[in-house]
């Protein structure tokens, strides 16, 4: 196993250590820092890294709901895994992320093994250029998780004008920063990497985090690998802004236009 | 209380009786029957009724999840619930529906005390006729839920005609069937009232089921009482269907155009 400092951050941040039957500790560092605890999508993958690394896990993931409860500190956390239920074509998880004695995350996942059936790709990726003809955000350095993106926004960059935009979506080309090849675990970090759609919309920065997060995959390993350290191409946009909550869609594409996951969230935030 | 035969079939339906602190016995009637086992959308609701009838609940609901880990028995069930976590602004709640040794169903939900913020709307209603210039649909007599419901169609109807349709959107007035007072039970299953939308792409029957539901409600108590009984404009459509699996996105408005709840659905599908 390599060393610590050999590994991208990305697999640092989800690394884990099995401790019981169904139980792991791990520690969220610093690499992928929020506001307040660690990046959204980084507890997501953390989570599903547990999983997938389980070796009673079958198939490939298809959905994953993670339930923001509270705050994750800067120490270690333990994850509990339930295996639900194993089908033929499919498997349920739950997972509870805590600290001490307070639940910070709960978790549920289906895994399936995919068979080849008719298919059809109805919705249809956002025009775009391509991704080398459009230049990097330059990043701020805090919060710390945004430095390990490389984003290249199309439309709907948070400009912090205090002028309202038209409207809260955003359109870009996302990678992990350093490159690293996509994977499930990756893919499910990704469908948190928007910022929340009530500082677009309105160009100013408040308080808000999301709640609950829900993300399907459509890709399956072929996807993956073929899409490798690309860029993908995500949008996301609020649909109602109302008493303190609001909703995110986004979508996650391929560089070939295969789309990859879709995603929802439910965000608290404060005027 | 009233009579079994006095209530209103939906409220019949989701009725439970605790057995403990956390605890609910329940048995959805036949009047809710699916293909295999209940409809899931009363599945929803029944479980966010142990919630909210919960004398811990706090707030309103604004987000649930369903993951469909088995078929649900004509027979009684148990559902445990779990409070996870009370916030100053939301709660946090699981919920696991059990049939002797076996899970089939697990849930979780966010309930929140909303307070009133800066406010917008940014999706928009699709344009409909009034729903008392829409036919109501002759629904089939089996499965039984659906003639729970007054279905009105203004496209994406199933027509089964084996000629594949352009593609898989739905846009009709739906309504409980008779009329009953929207609540957010009700709400929730209206969420889950959409076919497969395989069925609508290739007009054609097969075996689908849903293994996963997310939805946001964007309605409070004044959103729920201003729509009353009248029909909800509800639109759904798939997004990708592949190896198995396809996505299912859909949203429900009131005949003002408020936009009351948004709801995702990941899908198992054969040929």
């Amino acid at each position: 196993m390599p060393d610590n400092n050999q590994l991208h951050p990305f697999d640092q941040a989800v690394k884990l250590a099995a401790v019981a039957p169904y139980a792991y500790q791990g520690h969220i560092p610093q690499t992928y820092a929020n506001m307040v605890g660690p990046f959204g999508g980084i507890i997501v993958a953390v989570i599903l890294n547990g999983i997938l690394s389980h070796k009673e896990c079958q198939g490939v993931p298809i959905s994953v709901t993670v339930n923001f409860a509270g705050p994750i500190a800067d120490a270690p956390f333990a994850l509990a895994l339930g295996l639900i239920r194993t089908n033929r074509s499919n498997q349920h998880w739950t997972a509870e992320l805590t600290q001490g004695s307070e639940v910070a995350t709960t978790a549920s996942a289906v895994l399936a093994n995919r068979q080849e059936t008719w298919m059809m790709s109805e919705a249809r990726a956002p025009s775009a250029p391509k991704p080398e003809d459009v230049a990097s955000w330059p990043a701020p350095s805090e919060p710390k998780w945004i430095q390990r993106y490389d984003f290249k926004f199309i439309r709907g960059k948070a400009t912090l004008s205090g002028q309202p935009a038209k409207d809260s979506e955003s359109l870009l080309w996302v990678r992990d920063e350093p490159e690293r090849p996509l994977d499930f675990l990756s893919l499910a970090a990704l469908s948190d990497v928007f910022f929340p759609r009530v500082f677009i919309r309105r160009q100013k920065l408040g308080v808000a985090g999301t709640v609950s997060l829900t993300t399907y995959f459509h890709a399956d390993d072929s996807s993956l690998k073929r899409q490798a350290t690309r860029p993908v191409l995500a949008a996301a946009r609020g649909q109602r802004f109302y008493s303190g909550y609001f909703d995110q869609v986004a979508e996650l594409w391929s560089d070939e236009g295969e789309l990859l996951a879709s995603s929802i969230q439910m965000v608290y935030f404060k005027d």
